[in-house]
């Protein structure tokens, strides 16, 4: 059959590519900082890696095995057992790995609403036909699961538990363990992506899915803790999924970068991430909390907005019937910068949402990006 | 629909594992010679491009900006005018992407047989139908593309036009003319995958058929004239279809390393990839006249091979009724290495036919090879 894919682009993307004047202050890409990028530790690790031919040839699918073996021990360390990792081309690309081997002709994906739109994109991409499960301020809604399962029989249940893209909520153990058994229950495969879980500024971590389900497939990335340029994520599944993912992956690009591999397992050995992690929670938490204190006086009243432990994103409504992509162009002329909502639900847009990120500004450029907030939304 | 995809991992690569023992010769995988990767300058490159902190940082989708034009004047001072390419995360990528954009539910998919297995894996990765068109000394025989065309009405042609994977056959400037024709008037897609030209050893460049025919995407790849292990390739389309398959890729992977891909666009800045090509064609050039010239000592009277004018391989066929998977068991007990040829077969399979490369190996390696092989064969 003849067709050419429509398939949009991702607005985030689109809309980054306005934000680019140096001008703007951006609160709308999910960027790390980038003054908080360790370039030395990074440019040593990739200086070490290349002292070895071998790091320029072709490579296992599976992956480069001391980087398997790091992460893998790194995740055991944080209190998910887990005897070997999948790494994939960052975790956009366990997405679409995930969706090519599950997803057949007909399938039905549920996702919570709102959630993050390249995934989203990624499921219709694969002609999946998406079904949205409710979310309240502690995350996915266990009870709208149980009648989503019930009337769509979805094969594949999609969620950012921990700190959520893009409302930065936390799903609670309790409400986990019930996802957990309706899981087992219907034989849904759950997809826990969890690039932010690491930066957690209060509070103490929740158990993840897959330390409780085993249906669960865990996606984790360097792109939040480490340097998202690098394109390194990982995948943890039941041995045999994990056995079809990687004949699924050797058809996608055969395997990750060789060189970009070795030098994270090099910087793994001769660095210390955690306390890396440790500096960017402190400065991503003082970052978080300049913006939460500001939004009082940058939003007019009726605005209600999350109140994230951690991740990089709050998530806000506007009172009445504004619509944020118009508010966003005004924003623009004041050289401010958010995500209109509207993209991030996957069937009924609320189009008086927006998301901000608050990882990539200054404390300092935080608070001038909110000024110049304040007279566009008040 | 519930399914989990059932697709056979590539053969090739689960072959190199068996071949991997230090001790065995292996004409089996499609592996540059790892002792003429420009390591030194490949390291300067990285170095280099680590000095800017923004290549940690995420990157658009099109990839980096002086890589393509970079990409670009390099293709059109070859004879290939080009504005544009995607970079991709190697031409693998390029592959799956074509797949998703342009194959729907129902597609059909012509490959010269036999062809490079990995884009039968990918192809057959969609759904779609595979249908063979003969190949002679020549290549793809148009007459053969022409009937297939007229009876089956395939979406996409996929051919490997110079040197081809796995028989070292290059089409002649008149069949691409032809093919050109048959796609214009069918409104066919050719995809012309083109990892080994540069590698040519004796004659001169036949123009590419994307220089023909606008309906043509060009595949190209560091993989065989730089380094695989940097998984860098570029896809060259017609505008519309190129804006398509950057959608295709954000989903995907949201984009190739940025890390890598300033390396690349460093490398290519400050080295001359010219010079490092011109020394790969005398050392493979070498070496594919070492193995051709102890092949009748090696085959069995009647055995027929392909001659090469460059890439990295020769395509055998044994007489009578012989079957290389079997050969290759015992060929494993005296420690050398080849590819059976059944693998490389969209439908019927001639199991007397192999694939060797002759680019891994030294000449003295080669040698030493080929006597090994000559106790299994003759």
């Amino acid at each position: 059959m003849h067709r050419t894919l429509s398939v949009a682009s991702s607005p985030v993307r689109d809309l980054l590519a306005l934000t680019s004047r140096p001008e703007v202050i951006s609160f709308a890409g999910g960027l790390p900082a980038p003054e908080l990028f360790d370039l030395d530790g990074v440019r040593a690790a990739y200086d070490l890696a290349l002292r070895d031919r071998s790091v320029l040839q072709y490579a296992p699918t599976e992956g480069n095995p001391d980087l398997r073996a790091l992460v893998s021990a790194r995740l055991t360390d944080s209190g998910l057992p887990t005897s070997d990792v999948l790494i994939t081309t960052g975790s956009q690309q366990a997405l679409t790995l995930v969706a090519t081997a599950l997803l057949g002709p007909d399938a039905v994906v549920a996702v919570e609403e709102p959630t993050y739109l390249a995934a989203l994109q990624c499921f219709q991409m694969t002609g999946a036909r998406i079904v949205p499960v409710a979310s309240d301020s502690d995350g996915l809604v266990p009870a709208s699961l149980r009648s989503v399962v019930a009337a769509e029989k979805p094969d594949l249940l999609y969620l950012v538990p921990t700190f959520a893209n893009p409302t930065g909520r936390t799903l609670s153990a309790p409400c986990r363990a019930e996802i957990a058994e309706i899981a087992a229950a219907n034989s849904l495969w759950v997809v826990e992506d969890d690039p932010y879980g690491e930066l957690r500024y209060r509070g103490s971590a929740v158990p993840p899915l897959a330390s409780i389900s085993d249906r669960t497939i865990y996606l984790g990335s360097f792109s939040k803790v480490g340097a998202p340029g690098m394109r390194l994520g990982w995948l943890r599944a039941p041995a045999d999924l994990l056995r079809t993912l990687v004949i699924v992956k050797q058809a996608a690009d055969l395997h990750t970068s060789t060189v970009d591999q070795a030098a994270a397992a090099a910087y793994l050995t001769h660095n210390d991430l955690d306390a890396h992690v440790a500096r960017l929670r402190t400065e991503y938490g003082a970052r978080r909390d300049a913006m939460i204190a500001a939004l009082p006086a940058t939003v007019p009243p009726g605005t209600t907005w999350s109140d994230p432990d951690g991740g990089m994103f709050v998530w806000l409504r506007l009172p009445g019937d504004a619509d944020s992509a118009v508010l966003l162009k005004e924003a623009l002329l004041h050289d401010v910068a958010f995500v209109p909502g509207a993209s991030f639900f996957a069937t009924t847009p609320d189009h008086a949402t927006f998301r901000m990120s608050f990882t990539t500004n200054t404390v300092e450029e935080i608070g001038e990006g909110m000024a110049r907030l304040a007279k566009v939304l008040r």
